[in-house]
């Protein structure tokens, strides 16, 4: 594999990743943690439950009492959640529990209220056998003191947040999130407070690079507009190369008014690769000062984020420490034929509907790289491989989730009856 | 359907997303409304492009000069990107011209680079014909001044973002989030920064369900633990009801040292429902004081975070006016037999694998609804419907996904070579 040759999409993508150092260790409040990644294996700081509780709302018994099936029993206790019933549970006798309550010494069983009957205030009849251990949460059941609980590495869902409260982790140790920078760059680019000029293009792709790298729970530095002017360029390029990663979107092309890649390489910055069999996405360079990333996007707004979503976000995941760093892809059933030339995988931005057999995915028109609205429109991206010769209508398809449709319009339980 | 019946899922469902208001409108800055619902249609400001330019690096020429199959034309003018070229193209003169840039008058197509030879500095040699409006991007193709470009009710993704920018809207009009508080109560709760207490229960929903709120861009208020006190809980419940959604978790069983339920029809709140037919999830309760919404949530960490999937994250996702309030569902293929007890439908933790075939789903093991690490070990959530007799391995299975599996560990493009 030649550096400077035409990658494919794998290719490219494994050539980034190479490069991608850990971004380190900080620690920060449990309620601050949720989407970041778990830097140290947590233990268990107690046996849970901490004693034998009810896992149900019932009554505690001896089960040696219910040997013949059933009985009538003594109410002798009451006990609720946080008590710590200290009388022993004699024959004959059982106590009113509720969940999550202890267990009080003597009873071996629990049986929930709905399988008995009080014929009167302090008389429990119970007509059902019952088994030793019955409806009862052992002592250590869910985490025994000392246990890992989480392992290093693993994303802090919710559920991962719920152990860590569990285990009284008021700090957590989390991978760094990675310092970002964005510089858009091009003399025909109208910046979001500048006057209307009708004939200049609104600067949108800093805005929607930014959105895309907000939506991996980091917050972007967006330093502006570098003009096509060397030495304005360099200013802001070498201001950009303090941060973790930097992004220049527009001005890298082939063409002679490219000051980008010059002024990149003046700035210390090794190229590894300016070319990528990627459609849109023409043209992408990827290089590398010291640990520092630097992405050159292409200056149309779909190319742009397209390539985000192939190389920048893996990159920044795979810098947090995330086990996950690419897109989920889903099977989906073309609504109709999409042409292709072999030669480079592209990216077609799609809708997603759900139907009987599946999912339906449809072109979502104007599929031009510089039309915005289709990224607006898109539930996906999906994947046509550098060597098809296009794909049939009705045909099996690989589509890539964008943000938004990890939620759908449709409940799965809606008409259900009871 | 009775109120007071044990409901099934969807009729839960139904009778809780009935109630939620519309949360009103705001006006926020761009760079903050990503992930929030636009509350008004956007309309181009101007048409884009705002005049015919060029879709690549090339030469724009005047078609009639090549309809013999190619010409060698003299190079008359050099225009880039936020170039205003005046200059007519004449008989047998090009420009060469940047992507982005205008197409001079007199040129009515572009040639690309690669298609050319330069001879000398001042001669293009083009050796394909070419037809009127090849490679340029009309004026207004992508969007005219005036044209309705975004709708009311969109969710604001990177794309979207990226069609504000274009048409310059530095804020936007956007649903309201809700305010939501979460109360845990329970006298056996150890408060996360309370001393060490091995008999009693530390305090894990409140963490958990804020982290499931924050998942959906929402910033909730934890007003604490309420102890099993009625002076204490009506304060602290009352407090509660100032917000748009209140949570409660634990306390709401049908025990006789239940007085949440109590409370709250105290302070006014109309129940709607106090039994679900979900496992786990038993007891779930439902209410309405005005526009107000009250959820009383399981005591047991997974049935808390279960329930708050199936009714909570859906409501506010309404209450935001998010066209996708639900949970996606997958397709995959149970790795092993799932019992069932027909009666009330299930939602079994799972983790997701791929494999040639698609998904192939398998328990997180643990089950019991006191073990948070089910939660913190889940992919999603395995849907066992309410009549299911059980399901066999290898039997087609629907999973909710559950947040962090957006993404994935492989790359669809990984071993690719170009």
């Amino acid at each position: 594999m030649n550096s400077h040759s035409n990658l494919s999409v794998g290719e490219a993508q494994a050539r980034v990743l190479q490069c991608v150092p850990s971004g380190g260790i900080e620690e920060i409040p449990l309620e601050r943690s949720p989407g970041r990644m778990l830097a140290e294996d947590v233990r268990a700081n107690r046996d849970l439950p901490p004693c034998d509780v009810s896992a149900m709302d019932g009554f505690a018994v001896r089960s040696a009492d219910l040997t013949c099936g059933g009985a009538v029993l003594t109410l002798a206790l009451d006990i609720k959640a946080g008590d710590r019933p200290q009388k022993v549970i004699a024959a004959g006798e059982c106590a009113r529990i509720m969940t999550g309550a202890p267990v009080p010494p003597g009873a071996d069983a629990v049986i929930r209220v709905e399988d008995t009957r009080m014929p009167s205030d302090r008389r429990v009849e119970i007509t059902l056998p019952v088994k030793a251990g019955n409806d009862i949460r052992a002592r250590g059941e869910v985490m025994k003191n000392g246990d890992v609980v989480l392992a290093a590495g693993m994303e802090i869902t919710p559920g991962v947040i719920g152990v860590l409260a569990t285990v009284k982790r008021a700090r957590v140790l989390v991978r760094r999130r990675p310092r970002v920078a964005i510089v858009s760059s091009g003399n025909e680019l109208e910046a979001l407070d500048a006057p209307f000029d009708p004939e200049r293009i609104p600067e949108s792709n800093g805005y929607a690079l930014a959105a895309q790298i907000q939506a991996q729970g980091i917050e972007p530095a967006r330093l502006g507009i570098a003009r096509d002017d060397p030495r304005e360029l360099a200013d802001i390029l070498r201001q950009g190369l303090e941060y973790d990663v930097l992004l220049v979107s527009g001005g890298s092309s082939v063409g002679a008014h490219d000051h980008v890649r010059p002024t990149l390489e003046a700035l210390g910055v090794t190229l590894h690769f300016w070319c990528v069999k990627i459609k849109p996405g023409h043209p992408m360079a990827f290089g590398t000062r010291g640990e520092r990333l630097v992405f050159a996007l292409p200056g149309n707004p779909v190319s742009s984020m397209v390539c985000f979503e192939q190389f920048v976000g893996p990159a920044l995941r795979v810098f947090m420490g995330h086990p996950r760093p690419f897109r989920r892809v889903v099977a989906a059933t073309l609504a109709h034929a999409v042409r292709h030339r072999p030669g480079r995988t592209e990216f077609v931005r799609v809708t997603l509907r759900r139907n009987a057999d599946g999912l339906r995915v449809a072109s979502t028109g104007m599929q031009g790289s510089g039309n915005i609205c289709s990224m607006a429109l898109a539930d996906g991206l999906l994947i046509v491989p550098a060597d098809s010769e296009g794909l049939a209508a009705g045909a099996a398809a690989r589509v890539q989730l964008l943000d938004g449709v990890g939620f759908e319009e449709a409940s799965e339980f809606m008409g259900e009856s009871s």
